[in-house]
């Protein structure tokens, strides 16, 4: 309908736009941003250094995008995608669902959190990378914080607690343990790591007997499973 | 006695050494070890190259050298020293001290935490510093795992967690906050971070009544100020 879908790929300004993307994702997920080499990009991408600067007028250029494009769509689809769509659900069981979706394959982990990656090295040298980063750290903290406060307005999440503040908290937590076990590249720091971030998360929900303390013991969470819609892949 | 300080200071192998660590370790904080100009190393420590070589046979030698002998003495400084010191003392009320006293200037949020910062950037791309790393975060979680299993053995830590469970978790929180707040640059955030932590480490005092529930309030921990040496300066 459209001609060979093999030759249009390569014509297409879009697809090489896409092409680029990806191919500067990875070279800056494995490298950093300052010391990833655009003729890396080129071959990976197979596209010349005139489509390059077609598309993106300088290094930076495609850096920004790979936050706004690619990095954004990783936090979309893991974090702010399963919250919208499960609005209905208990807001603690579908953290924890997210939580423990987050991806621990050897190679996961020794690459990372692209957020964080970009976060440490780009914070304090560039101040348009700082503010995109900063505004996706905004927007992941919020969604949770949402969730929460709806929890509160159901009953099903404690009400002395601060959403924003456990948002914040929940992320550093995760983020914390991305750097440990980054650095360990040991799955097991990893499990031990999620295991205690969902005790925590167990520890939000509301008492039951709401005069008077004594924890609600969770039910399992795996009895949610099939309701709560969370992607498990990067 | 032995002669004009000043051109001692210049001609000492020992102090050329120093001044190289020092200026290599801030240009590193600043903008990573791979970015890291030898230039400005050299610039900033009065040296020449070939002295430079004399010390470090390549720049990978001096960034191990600056992760054993830099890094290493904040972590001893900041954590390992005041744990030993304080072994007498309430671990809990000694952690929290800790925490209290990591430095919240604006420049320390903007740096970050050095063993953060080269954690993230090298773990993947060099195994040589990555085992570094790794064996600082492993003394860091040793060091607080054994101030917690001495609180437990007298009675003020509560028996049911796993010290180097809680410890990692400390790490991480302290981490991830670290990560965040190096990016949002905001003093507010690092402090609400402190105070969510030092909530959290008053949750791992030992319940009054052992045989029943209901955690402890904790105590005034101003009053314990005086007896707890803790360095505050970076």
């Amino acid at each position: 309908m459209l001609g060979d879908p093999e030759r249009r790929k390569f014509r297409d300004p879009e697809r090489t736009r896409e092409r680029l993307l990806k191919a500067g994702f990875q070279e800056v997920y494995r490298s950093g941003f300052q010391s990833a080499r655009i003729d890396t990009i080129l071959a990976a991408a197979n596209v010349t250094k005139g489509a390059l600067y077609h598309h993106f007028e300088s290094k930076e250029a495609l850096g920004h995008a790979i936050i706004d494009e690619v990095v954004a769509t990783f936090l979309h689809n893991r974090w702010l995608l399963p919250l919208q769509q499960n609005e209905d659900e208990d807001s603690i069981d579908v953290l924890i669902q997210i939580v423990q979706s987050i991806p621990a394959r050897p190679r996961d982990l020794k690459g990372g959190c692209p957020l964080v990656n970009l976060a440490q090295e780009m914070s304090r040298l560039d101040e348009l990378f700082r503010r995109r980063l900063e505004a996706m750290f905004r927007a992941w903290r919020e969604a949770v914080a949402m969730a929460l406060r709806r929890g509160q307005s159901q009953g099903t999440v404690r009400r002395d607690l601060v959403p924003e503040e456990a948002a914040s908290f929940l992320i550093a937590m995760v983020e914390g343990y991305e750097v440990l076990a980054k650095n360990a590249q040991d799955v097991k720091l990893w499990n031990e790591g999620i295991t205690n971030i969902v005790g925590w998360l167990q520890s939000l929900r509301a008492p039951r007997q709401p005069e008077r303390g004594g924890r609600r013991m969770s039910k399992p969470v795996a009895t949610q499973r099939r309701r709560i819609r969370v992607r498990r892949k990067r």
